[in-house]
């Protein structure tokens, strides 16, 4: 009897107030594939409302072109200041809307553990992670990006498809909920 | 011959990640009078996602149940910690974006500068705020909600509201929709 053949498609987002990455890998069986790759450029809005206007639109379009099981995340928890997280967020808000209002489960990596999966150094550059995610993908070097936020979205989604075969899931490596779980003192009441 | 009088709706939102407050006004002519208020109540969802995603939907129900001209968005610029403000802004870009995705223009206010355009203090308490809305939109003490998070919110949309009256409207004020009337270059065809 034929097994049938598990498909799964991973659409992997790095939100960022001036330049946003996205990366789609479509995995069959254990085979992980790069379908797409690239950056959505927000240096030209002034206007933060056109920026985030402009990530939902990019962003569900994106889910529209390649109807992704899941959405990873690439989400830092901590940062420089106030204001930059509350950007950060609101961009990290406006790209998880659009993938709820799709229905596409979300899945957060930080930076370091994407880092981690793909070089075995969590704190590679992002030069590393692209080489080896371009060895690892089979991806031409004349394909590779000039944005490093598109290979850094490239490496959230494969990390997640590194994530789903393993049985047992890297303590540092779990979503957000895991990590409140496990960590209720940072979790704000 | 009878002038067309202008009417208005705008919802105010105050997003938080335990409670968010919704307000609604209706201005008609110059005379604005509450349609609904409340508040979501985020505490019972552990997971954050499934807070933000409750956020979206109910904004969107919201917006589809009033169909307000305008969101007020009330929106601190500065808070204590970097994770408390993370939080905040994907609360706000979650709820901006449902916004977004009925194409409400969106205008968001200081907390201060809402109390001060309603108390004429900046820094009024709460209850202070709540007390003149009720005044000042004819609400009967019953009507008057547990939680401060929907009065904080009506304030936004009256801020608005008074806002909107002025002809000279302050900078940081301005809304998505004069932005892109002003702006028309800027916007995505």
């Amino acid at each position: 009897m034929l097994q049938p053949v598990k498909e799964k498609i991973i659409l992997g987002i790095d939100p960022g107030t001036n330049l946003m990455g996205y990366g789609v890998i479509k995995v069959v069986g254990t085979k992980a594939s790069m379908l797409a790759m690239g950056v959505i450029d927000l240096r030209k809005y002034e206007d933060s409302y056109l920026k985030l206007g402009r990530i939902f639109e990019r962003v569900r379009g994106i889910i529209d072109s390649y109807l992704p099981d899941e959405l990873a995340i690439e989400a830092p928890f901590f940062g420089k200041n106030v204001q930059t997280m509350l950007k950060l967020g609101r961009a990290q808000g406006v790209a998880m809307a659009a993938a709820m209002s799709r229905q596409v489960p979300i899945t957060e990596y930080a930076p370091t553990k994407i880092k981690m999966a793909i070089t075995g150094n969590g704190s590679a550059g992002k030069e590393q992670v692209a080489d080896m995610l371009r060895r690892m993908l089979h991806i031409d070097k004349e394909e590779m990006p000039h944005f490093l936020d598109a290979t850094d979205a490239l490496g959230a989604a494969y990390c997640h498809y590194l994530q789903m075969g393993r049985p047992t899931v890297d303590k540092g490596c779990s979503s957000w909920k895991e990590f409140m779980a496990k960590n209720p003192e940072r979790v704000k009441k």
